[in-house]
């Protein structure tokens, strides 16, 4: 990457402050680790707990001073806000139903935001929240962290210079095995509708599968024929969907997205046909995109390997066959972002291909596909038209 | 595989006709290589093209004598069927139209049948033929030759024991890319919708998926929401669909094929979920079964390999790393379609293992479920209820 | 294929006898399937037992009349080349130790062969076959059947036109399972190496890596650095061999071969590089071909997908993505060699794509290294050097 | 991982110089990014270059005060060491020739060091280095990196606990192409000898090789016959090597490592096979392990996936399906290191677990096998002793 640094745009690291992730949470070590790769942050505040002692225990357990511990987001956000050496950035990784409130008072209070999916359980939430970051003119990146892998990004850069031709045919699908076994979640607060959203596995991987899809295609899906529901007995939240989709280009796709399914780990993959070709990516073998280009061999890209273009070479750290990973996609945005922040602060142009992180656009869609898929399969599984 | 020969049981090899599959056909010299290969077959007659000239010079080519090349399939049927050396068992390889009409004919005539699938182009036609061999007390083998594969065996057997626990979720695709061009195909009888019947991709892969489902699972399909249409600009046939499935058990699934995803071969796929674990197949590799036990390693079975059930055991002809392919489990099929015909001939009793190739049923659900696809595609993808 | 048959060529099909591969031999029936599969054989006399009432037990069971089944290799050769309607080709899958003494006889008695291998257990019998076959004029084909696999044909047909470059750097491996356990072979033959010959892994398996090395490259081995021996405690025989190799055009390469690793299958893969890129090639998924060519993104190569030579297009059946395994490979060989000899029987030009497969001179070469790994290994892994 | 940090040890992170790794170089932005990762340290002190100029941009441009950027490994070694908060690790990035004797002054002046591969030039700087470590009882990591990750680790585990039974044979290749043309090296220190060493491709990459060796199977290579050349033209290094291997339980083995071979990336593999079964290992695709026991079906084993032992499931950072690669395994050796060191000097006891990081002896074996290797291909390949 032969990108500026934070350091070099600033003078010094961003100051970011965590709400959520505590003791116990993998995503929350991952933000840290993600914020810490490429060394564009300075970890200056946490809330790591509602209990004030976790809280304050967890906070210094990671190097913070003991006035930097916040037992709540909120407070967190105003007191910050109020420092000279306050936080500048707000990474948001609490249960859903918090996403939009904190992140609303984050950006009110001239933070960027930094945001788990889904931006909200409520589509009303997801319009406000993307209303205030354009009212305010701040950054929200939303962490759809699988369009920080290097191939997933050399897949939409290869859609855009018309590898494929004209999409005409997408499948995405993401099936998890986590919630195959009947029972309580290890976090509680998923099985409780209210805090989860309407529909959970949409939420958790159903916007994943969506925002891929988007990514790599620039393309909206503009109706849905959908069927969501739960097959493991008796339990409280979604497990399973399923649509047909119509793209806004006329390209129909099909998105199938399950944690139900015994024995899988983290299945995310896709595969596009266009006129002139296809791309296939799974997550299980994140270093392989596969380009099947219409009457000629079959290929195989690799991160850095023969053929990367820009907005993929600069989305690896190495040379061609050593394979970087999930840490490495998460800190993608992370970096993205804080170039974008660190430039805008300083007054300098941000670069067009740093421009490539989900933002509160891509949130407000999120919302709107779920509140389809919902709709479509009320219905009967009929057509749905989402908002153009 | 321990099993007699047709040798064995009836003293001499089946009188075989075949009806299509002339010259430039592969598929005519499939059926002969998998009639040939577990030498249960003596090929005497056949009907290799329209005209007469062409069908003796091509049956000749392949070692028949003049007088039982014909031109005509039915009157190939009614010739042999009075010759006391006649032609028993007939395979048809015909365009799709005249399927059932060449079947009901030989069923008359007291031939066994292998038939090619679709059973047939409409609903009514199939469910003739199924009357019909019920009522000659006959055999009927569609040539859904997937379900040869020795894996696809190993699947099935597998969910018969129980190793999936009750079914929960299940994912098939076929996406081929033959037709990712416009323009029209190297068969013109299949641009012709009365010969090729209500829906191209249904007719010629759909109903592979479908049966391919059902062969392993042992559910039926009792609804669909579905979307079937063309997606390569100015196509008179449709080249893709997809479904949303109900099955029989309550179990939910997913069917996507297509004819027109440029750049891809012949991509079968299914993935079966169950309560306690998932197995996964491929026609891309067919010698690899995945098996993901629930709380257990993933694991991969091969065919002959450890853990092989008798199901599959017949089916592969060498110890385990010796990979077989299309060829042999097409020559399955007619292996145990010939034992079972055989059998009956010499009165004797069929082996429970021989009795799963896809018969004048599986055809019949078939025709069921391409009408149903086209009824809820037509309804807006509403749920469209099979018949039970 | 659009290769003429040996019934357009000759009228009839070729005459064949076998010897070996009776009741329990997999081997026998593959050597049987391969010969029925493309139909250019008829089956006429058989020695599948040394027993003459189970040879006519096997015989008969295979639809041979009583007279044709022989208990005697030599007595079927002296007898049937006496008869105007005899055998013309003989197929040999004996014991290692009779193949030689065997094809010698056939080939005075003018017959043509196919013989397993390796063609003899000594040096200096298969410089006798080899030039019985010269002086005979015959045909001799020698079933290293791995090199009838379309993608190895299409990996040497991209060799010989310059795809690699010069070539450098060979690894070729074939790491079996089938003797991690101590105590007996199923084929007690085999523990004996009077008829097993000197080095049971080297005449099993080391001459089919040896000889896949030397068809895809056209290189000889000229010298190698070797290691042979025995890994499993107690066994009378070879069931491991390693060595460096110094090709003719001065490239470096390794073997590796073994039948002693538990829980592997029948792993043979072979990885070639050259100055402009590399093939990759694998048993256990015939149907992939790798080829990393320099400063490109690497390609799949498929049988029959776009890029296939002729040597590949020809030892196809079917359109691209219906996969072909051993039995086909192996039917390639006899394929091959039957329209070869019903050429030169009928008085007719070969064809320069019929004559790749293995021969009598391909079988000494074999002998020729065994020998050679075997003075290194007892020189103390000194460099050996082979004859040219 | 359930381990404690460093912070928790000492209260503070360790305090941490950097030696090489300047701008352009992806190994040393590797070494801060794995010690950035997890948080154990705090980077103070660096020589980026020695041009002083540069040197004090490169360290102010990652953060560094100037006083602290050095143009001089043993200057900044002398004058950190002065300080009371002076650097107390040194981590080694520079060329080869280089590494011993930073290493023994680091030694000196009581620091603890993590030194890049290999651990000298020569087997007597190793064996000081190692003498050195002992006599000043610090601590030494050699960043053979492959040892840190997860599934290698895995592999390990189940070799200790018995899963392979006795090993019998191993097979390890470490084939690259990024010397596969000729002309300089990017790095120009690579093409001469005196600095890069006796053999280029050993110092590089054998030595990773044969350290993965050793660290999965816990055995030593006790005799080589060996092969060591130059294969790309007018070259002045070694681009290739090839070994048979003795172990010291009297296994066989084979290693082939080239930097040479076309259109390659990255290939590290490795295979090995006891009485029980066989795993098998590839760089390509980290995040898979094949076990495949003897009469069972195979197995993939993942990272974290079921059956994890406790040395692997510490070196991943999240749960089963989400793929770490190279950065992860790097700073799996920083982290246990950094745990290491960090209990040494607060006088607590070190985790067994912790202690699986490569060092000095490593790194003297290491060069015991590069000199056997030079010396059995000097000698015509003949069977050449490593020293027990």
């Amino acid at each position: 990457m032969s990108d500026p640094t934070v350091m070099q745009l600033l003078g010094r690291r961003l100051r970011l402050a965590v709400v959520g992730g505590g003791p116990g949470s993998f995503i929350g070590a991952m933000h840290r680790q993600a914020a810490r790769l490429d060394d564009h942050y300075q970890l200056v505040a946490a809330a790591l707990s509602s209990r004030p002692d976790a809280a304050l225990q967890a906070g210094q357990s990671i190097g913070l001073p003991p006035e930097r511990c916040y037992a709540d987001g909120a407070a967190l956000i105003t007191a910050e806000a109020q420092r000279a050496d306050g936080a500048e950035v707000l990474a948001i990784m609490t249960p859903n139903d918090s996403h939009a409130s904190l992140a609303l008072l984050a950006l009110q209070h001239g933070m960027d935001v930094i945001c788990d999916k889904p931006l909200s359980n409520t589509l009303a939430e997801a319009q406000a929240v993307h209303e205030a970051v354009q009212r305010h003119g701040r950054i929200l990146c939303l962490t759809h962290n699988y369009s920080g892998f290097p191939l997933v990004r050399q897949a939409k850069a290869m859609v855009m210079q018309g590898d494929l031709g004209d999409i005409r045919l997408v499948q995405v699908e993401y099936v998890q095995g986590g919630r195959a076994v009947a029972g309580p979640s290890r976090r509680p607060w998923k099985d409780d509708p209210v805090r989860s959203g309407p529909s959970l596995v949409l939420g958790d991987i159903g916007t994943h599968a969506h925002q891929l899809l988007r990514f790599i295609t620039g393309l909206e899906v503009s109706a849905v024929a959908a069927d969501v529901g739960t097959i493991v007995p008796s339990r409280p939240t979604h497990d399973f969907a399923g649509a047909l989709l119509q793209l806004s280009n006329g390209a129909r796709g099909c998105l199938w997205v399950t944690q139900a399914a015994a024995g899988m780990e983290n299945g995310l993959r896709i595969r596009i046909s266009g006129a002139l070709g296809t791309l296939e990516w799974a997550l299980e073998q994140p270093t392989v995109l596969h380009f099947k280009p219409l009457g000629a061999p079959a290929q195989i890209r690799t991160p850095n390997g023969p053929g990367t273009l820009p907005l993929a070479a600069r989305s690896s750290r190495i040379v061609a066959g050593h394979p970087e990973g999930f840490h490495e996609a998460f800190a993608n945005l992370y970096t993205d972002v804080g170039l974008t922040i660190a430039a805008v602060r300083s007054g300098r142009t941000t670069d067009t291909l740093w421009q490539y992180f989900p933002n509160s656009w891509d949130g407000l869609q999120g919302l709107r596909f779920i509140e389809a898929v919902l709709a479509s399969s009320r219905d009967m599984g009929r057509w749905t038209h989402l908002p153009t």
